[in-house]
């Protein structure tokens, strides 16, 4: 798990992490999954602009790019595809809440392989379970990447078929949020709906760029609430993250979901943006 | 921050956390903070069961007493006072929400000093700021000291003032749950009130100790809902955790708060259990 040269702590290899850092007692930090392809962080612009408001959601300063760029440019190769995951934490400090006067954030990168998804994904789409663990509403940290992130791993630790992609996560009033590692998007004849993630939930780059650029879809694309119960009756249903893109849902939980060509035209949108 | 000696990462000086960590990755642990007295863990059964039972609340395998006591041997002098903050996470795992197959939990001891309580908390109470962050419905992880502490973070950055002692945490429908770092009783004639934590909030240990040995209270003890509005007509309040045992309340925001002698009598009470 700890391959040479698989990470950098504050820009530097063979390092490791205080357990006084306060990621660590208390989960007091954000991050960010990204794809890098020929060494590059695709979506870099709209992965920096996030982090940096997610940190500042929690009052946290972020690194500059240039310093987060840097530890890229040594951490990865220039014909390399992987993936890069940041964390940025508020830094060390002593027991207690109360952060320290003045806090270094901690800065990680680690790099991983890409995940190889099956061909299938792309051409008949996914299955997601309906997760029971149900998000909180938690209105100061909604739709923030922070590291408080144990509803998503009750919520994973419920299914372990391989034959399931994802978890479809609701909150406690039976709306649709998300999945556990993805965003959705619901379409109803010409509208394309995404979760309102004012309470709770992770505000994905992916999904933005789908809100942002959806004009070659001629849909109209709109934040709202979303039931379960809705949700069920959509015309087609799409995930995304920003390692994958986009990939059709075919089925929640036992219902089986009519898919078209959503999640491709959406692959080829984010391919261009 | 990190003095010599001062933590043992599984039963070892000189070890960090690796950033694979998933106590770091995702808060994904629990924790205990207790007082050693003459080298001592005070309230060892009461502390352990806790985090037997915490840890099983979201499938991890706590560590063995004998380990812990080897560990808390090994860093406490017998004549020592002191703090430690015992940690238990998931252990090591790849990126990605679902734990490995097999997983070893990381456990860290970490010794700090006991803080120095001013003289007037014993003796005129405590004052609490009411906190503006809510802490939210979660009943899958409520009760149980996990990692995943935002919430406090961003409820104890709200005030500097040295003359707050903690802060009032209320649910999203304005009943008090707990403070940032203590539990809350409610005196009412003879009725003593603690916060129902069935939704949020965590069940301290010293709590429990007041509700199952409060019989020389002369009090009827209850676990119930407790609105902020309700609270504020209560007879006497206080304000409970491991390290200080009770303090009376005499003020919550700007209104002051009648102390009589029930933070006296708990911690005699908690001085025999």
């Amino acid at each position: 798990m700890s391959a040479t040269n698989s990470y950098l702590i504050n820009g530097s290899f063979n390092q490791a992490i205080s357990p006084f850092d306060r990621g660590f007692s208390y989960g007091d930090g954000v991050f960010r999954t990204l794809k890098i392809i020929n060494g590059q962080p695709q979506h870099w612009p709209q992965h920096y602009q996030k982090l940096v408001a997610d940190c500042a959601a929690i009052s946290i300063v972020s690194p500059s790019a240039e310093l987060l760029i840097s530890d890229m440019l040594q951490l990865f190769n220039p014909d390399e595809i992987a993936v890069a995951k940041i964390m940025i934490t508020r830094g060390e400090g002593e027991r207690g809440y109360a952060p320290p006067a003045v806090t270094t954030p901690t800065r990680v990168i680690i790099k991983s392989s890409l995940p190889k998804y099956a061909q299938s994904n792309y051409t008949q789409g996914v299955a997601l379970h309906v997760c029971n663990t149900r998000l909180n509403a938690q209105p100061k940290l909604a739709g923030i990447k922070h590291m408080n992130r144990l509803e998503n791993v009750l919520a994973r630790m419920e299914w372990k078929s391989e034959s399931i992609f994802d978890g479809l996560m609701l909150d406690a009033a039976d709306n649709v949020i998300e999945c556990t590692m993805s965003n959705i998007f619901a379409r109803f004849g010409d509208d394309l709906i995404t979760p309102d993630l004012s309470q709770c939930g992770v505000a994905g780059i992916t999904r933005q760029q789908i809100i942002d650029h959806a004009k070659p879809l001629e849909l109209n694309v709109k934040t709202a609430p979303l039931s379960i119960e809705r949700l069920l009756k959509a015309d087609e249903i799409v995930t995304c993250n920003s390692l994958y893109g986009a990939f059709q849902v075919n089925k929640i939980g036992t219902q089986l979901v009519h898919t078209a060509d959503l999640a491709k035209r959406i692959r080829e949108l984010l391919a261009h943006d």
